[in-house]
């Protein structure tokens, strides 16, 4: 069995447990214990129910039992209704009897401060312990739709009516906003099979309910509301496996504005909010990332048809010009291509429609359409499906009053039922007006029908992207998260470091073959002018000090450099203002440098995030990454795709393809850097805060990092602090 | 009594008809003519109306007329439920009856080719003779709900219920989608007093029914759905007009697809697509841009409180953790500012709330506020009210229980009544569950309760630019519009030309002040040293031919020369190459310029829109203009206040700051350039078809065009061909 095997199996209970007891049930009509019994049975499971309580002796007809003690057979669940200070004695009956999973509700753990940490901190020890998986606390609870498992009080979640389609799991990091979606998407005709609170996430967190969700083959589509994962990087294991079997994770991630900026010494380390790191996490894994709720419920119905769009080549049909107008902006705006339909395609359609209706793309049936001549929306569908342009046809209006006993309806299903183009009926919002009759049969064949209010284009646009993505992951080049060379120990060159000088930091880049300059340090002038004279003119002359991180600020840095007589000059002038400008600082000496041949100037970097761990950016150079923020991230370990969509992404790759008749850089040799800057804070993320490479030069056949600066982790310096001062 | 007032006059037989003929009145209840008589009778018309029919005596119980010579009086308004065919004979008719404003349903005209086309002239050219005013034809028709004016055969706009807040007026372009919108905004509480379907806009278009709407005194707001707008200028006049009467305009333009790229020779002309235009235009009128209906509904909304936002600050104040992470995030993206709240606040607010709830923005209260404790709503509010710091406050719940008699809800609405904090609800879009009691109090007392399906934060960031604008207008600076100058003959320089050499081009720069390099046109090698030597060394030379734009491509261009045989080589060198790259070539010479020094390269352009008449374009040169399309629009002419917006709106803007320890360049002597172009431009639209000055160097103090390309309007061209060759 593995791990992730045995972690599916040890959530079974949690989904499906053939027993249930009710910690704190109740007799009292206004009381959570007993909402839960009532939900319990409403929801028809169809277990044994175990209600916990020593004053009562029936609960709506169950028999009550004192304590968990007096239960003679082991229990699957344990639903805690009790307040938090009950909690761990609840928890130690129940690892009595050998229950092994529980939801708990109650409030006032770490949410509260100090002291609820420590509670909790000390419960999740017990449950560990005991081998007991938990969802809570703090939390709203958990309900599997297939089996009537409310373990929930929430009356939101047990009045809503439900459809038969139960394949998408929803897991949620926000209670009530969790709850809202629910009942959002079953009155939009989307029926989640699980929903799952997290809360305080103790012991189950976000990721382990997508875990279960990736294995349990009864899931099709994993939704979820994230604030914040605490667990990333398992996170994009399971994504990948996700993708792998067509099963895609739709997530809507908030605290975008939460991202703010956070102090840090290098370019990268400032550049990086944590929504721009997870928008990258987000690509980078192929999880949908979901605007808003809408997005999860529409695309989760656009991917029950059991199609992927095939391309981006969209056709409006619409009986409203305006309609189809708007709806062929929002089309454009979310990336798909509203194309010019071909000659031929137009006769076909214009041989069958009216002279004042229009067969360019939108089609436009015209008013004619909607009220007198339905029959018309056939025409153009008749003929796209034939067109080998076309990807995708929507239909932004529909015959509203056609039944499914209409014969046209019947043929519309027919066609649509015998093409790979993607058929997509979108409507107009209105109350009581606006969803045609026939929706039912039509969404039961593969047809969805999806209301203006859940933004269907865009949901549209995120599922062709995830079809590509899906697409290109059965051919993923995986190799640069391989090492691809042997993991080499810079602990010699980090160690009692805060900062590294440039030349140090060049030594770390050094070790992993990322192509640095040329330099040597002189301590005196005639060891400089011997180094320039190894090195041949013109040199370029730089303080090397890991206090000096600035060298252009403290006027110790001289490029150009021709002669011995300017190579003594300038040595002596650097060393002089260094010190004036900092009197304190640790000088290594001056580092002679070759003098680099102009190139396009691009920077690499990592930031080392709390969550994420070492995270890479790209961009251009100096104004293109300081006005233009030009910038693409990644996190660590990158594969080959990830180095080259990194490069592609920005605006600047224009620039690097050969702008304005300049000839291409060397692409292949930055994507070689990506790869082993990521070898390099792959294998050393607990030495390595941040690191800029800027500018890193690139040429038309080659590349140099010309600069570098590396921050060292806190941890390590402390950690070293303690060992060698 | 001003051209204003005329138009507005002459509309009022169509808004306010004492009495309405039908034209085609009919008995049988499937036909038109009958439903517009019904729809009349049900609207509660209270004028006269006189149903037209020689076979009918009487049509739902009022009289009918065989012809329209038969009623004696004169009418004020016809609508003909006529076909195409015989709209001609009904105008004739109403000519004779005096009638002066019809509304025409009928389609088969211009949309239907050329011979519809020419009938629609036909007609409008008698309408005009006449004095008829005329809505249509190809129209879903025009209501006036506030005197059961219902001129429509539209079942749609007919059946749906209104509230008496009745202020808001809309147009449309599209009927269908016209229909669509002014249901769901009645579905949703918003009642149009106007509805204006204008169809062909055969004789009255789009921007004259604004043009009533912003001297009708009884409309509050105007709202419309546009494709093209016809009379862009005229349109242009009327939003500063409404502006200063703080009537906003709030505008949806659809077709941002349909932009496309234009065959252009400039840089501008192939950058400018109309929407970019549409986009520049509605910033720069004050013209509010709605996305899509829901924002014509949620503005009309905010806008009915009678406040005004003063600022961005925002605090949320919500119930569910989530809700109110997810409002902050859509706050931020649409550039609202969710700040920290001062320690003073956050305490003030804590002391009254439970200690697991959050003071900080947003302030999350918790479920305990939603299910137990609404009371704790207040709470914030009774501090915020007092936060100099706050513009905005957003309840992103609020208690769903409470009715007009619970005393909390008198005194939320009190202290909402005596602060000028900009108060909005917002409530999470569920069918039948999420609007809170006491809504229409609420919004009787000027608190907006907006669901999530209509975007209210959207709306608001959109309102809240609204109120800068109109704050801005107060003091606007309006000086660039007048002529700053006096008119220049140009013509000389342009006639009999297509393309102007850069010489050329710079002598029509010169004629209106803007500051170009020193330039001289020699014809022999001779001739160029003494102009070089005049100028002083170091020069530039470049071919000078209108034929030929891209110099550099004929290699017909030599920059820094530096003596007086580099100017002789370089002479023949440019000469044989410009000849050799082109022989038909028309060459006047070859132009000798001082070299000018490095400086922040810009570009400023003009293309000739055939809707806007002359746009311009300004944007930092190269590859910021090619790769990154960092650049804005204007529509000329040109205020001080549109040219300084234009260079901020950039964001190379920082660059002309002074990024990277740069100082910062003259933007003053940019602005100028950018007026004296307006000034150019709105003196010669008929001559300009496209100009780039590019580059425009800009130094810490002034300013040089150091290359122009202009090229002629083609219909002067052709005019000039006409007379001279």
């Amino acid at each position: 069995m593995t791990v992730q095997q045995e972690n599916y199996v040890a959530l079974e209970p949690l989904f499906n447990p053939k027993s249930v007891a009710i910690l704190g049930a109740s007799e009292n009509k206004n009381k959570l214990g007993y909402l839960q019994v009532k939900a319990l049975l409403d929801g028809g499971f169809a277990g044994d129910i175990y209600p916990i309580n020593p004053r009562s002796e029936k609960i709506e007809g169950l028999l009550c039992y004192p304590s968990l003690a007096e239960v003679k057979t082991t229990i699957d669940l344990a639903i805690f209704c009790l307040s938090a200070d009950r909690v761990k004695q609840g928890l130690l009956e129940c690892a009595e009897n050998g229950i092994k999973a529980a939801v708990v509700f109650a409030s006032g753990f770490s949410e509260t401060g100090e002291e609820g940490l420590k509670e909790q901190q000390l419960i999740s020890d017990l449950a560990k312990e005991h081998g007991i998986r938990i969802i809570g606390p703090n939390c709203v609870g958990l309900v599997n739709t297939t089996n009537g498992l409310v373990a929930t009080f929430s009356p939101g979640l047990t009045n809503v009516p439900l459809n038969d389609k139960r394949e998408v799991g929803f897991v949620t990091q926000s209670g009530a906003f969790g709850v809202l979606t629910y009942i959002a998407a079953a009155q939009k005709g989307l029926s989640f099979n699980y929903f799952v609170s997290v809360g305080n996430e103790m012991e189950t967190e976000f990721s382990d309910v997508v875990e279960y969700m990736v294995h349990d083959p009864k899931t099709k589509v994993i939704s979820g509301y994230l604030e914040g994962a605490k667990n990333p990087q398992k996170l994009r294991q399971l994504a990948k496996e996700a993708l792998a079997k067509n099963k895609p994770m739709v997530i809507m991630k908030t605290g975008r504005s939460a991202a703010g900026s956070r102090a840090a010494a290098s370019h990268t380390g400032s550049l990086a909010g944590s929504d721009q790191i997870y928008d990258a996490f987000f690509k980078q894994t192929g999880i949908v990332r979901a605007n808003d709720f809408e997005d999860i419920i529409a695309f989760s119905k656009l991917f029950q048809t059991g199609k992927i769009p095939k391309g981006r080549n969209t056709v409006i049909v619409t009986s409203s010009g305006g309609r189809g107008i708007n709806e062929a902006d929002r089309c454009e705006s979310y990336g798909l291509n509203i194309h010019p339909l071909s000659f031929t395609v137009k006769k076909a359609i214009e041989k069958n429609i009216p002279s004042f209706a229009s067969a360019s793309n939108p089609v436009d049936l015209t008013a004619a359409a909607a009220v007198t001549n339905p029959e018309l929306f056939l025409e153009p569908l008749r003929v796209l499906v034939d067109d080998p342009d076309t990807d995708i046809i929507i239909f932004s209006e529909f015959p509203m009053h056609w039944t499914y006993d209409e014969p046209l309806i019947k043929e519309f299903i027919d066609i649509c039922k015998n093409t790979d183009k993607f058929i997509l009926i979108t409507t107009f919002q209105l109350e009581g007006m606006s969803i045609p009759k026939s929706t039912p049969e039509l969404v039961a064949n593969g047809i969805p029908v999806i209301t203006g209010d859940l933004n269907p284009i865009r949901a549209l646009a995120k599922f062709v992207e995830y079809g590509e993505r899906y697409e290109q992951q059965k051919q993923k080049n995986d190799v640069g998260i391989q090492p691809q060379q042997a993991k080499k120990d810079i602990t010699p060159l980090v160690q009692y470091k805060t900062t590294l000088s440039e030349a140090e930091a060049s030594e770390v880049l050094a070790l992993y073959d990322i192509p640095t300059t040329q330099r040597m340090v002189a301590t005196t002038a005639q060891e400089a002018v011997q180094h320039a004279n190894s090195m041949g003119y013109p040199v370029a002359l730089k303080i090397d000090s890991p206090d000096i991180p600035h060298k252009t600020e403290a006027n110790a840095i001289k490029l150009n450099v021709k002669n011995d007589q300017e190579v003594m000059d300038a040595f002596d002038e650097i060393d002089r203002n260094a010190r004036a400008y900092d009197a304190n600082a640790v000088i290594n000496g001056v580092s002679i440098q070759e003098m680099l041949p102009a190139g396009v100037e691009v920077i690499v970097g990592v930031t080392n995030d709390p969550g994420f761990g070492p995270v890479i950016m790209f961009g251009l150079g100096g104004i293109f990454v300081e006005v233009f923020r030009d910038i693409s991230f990644r996190v660590a370990p990158l594969t080959r795709d990830d180095a080259l969509e990194m490069i592609e992404e920005i605006k600047g790759y224009a620039i690097l393809k050969g702008a304005r008749g300049k000839a291409a850089v060397d692409i292949e040799a930055i994507v070689d850097v990506l790869l082993k800057v990521s070898a390099l804070v792959t294998d050393h993320g607990d030495h390595i805060d941040e690191l800029d490479i800027n500018p890193l030069i690139v040429y038309e056949d080659g590349i140099k990092a010309a600069d570098a600066m590396l921050v060292v982790r806190e941890t390590e310096v402390q950690a070293s602090v303690g060992v060698g001062g």
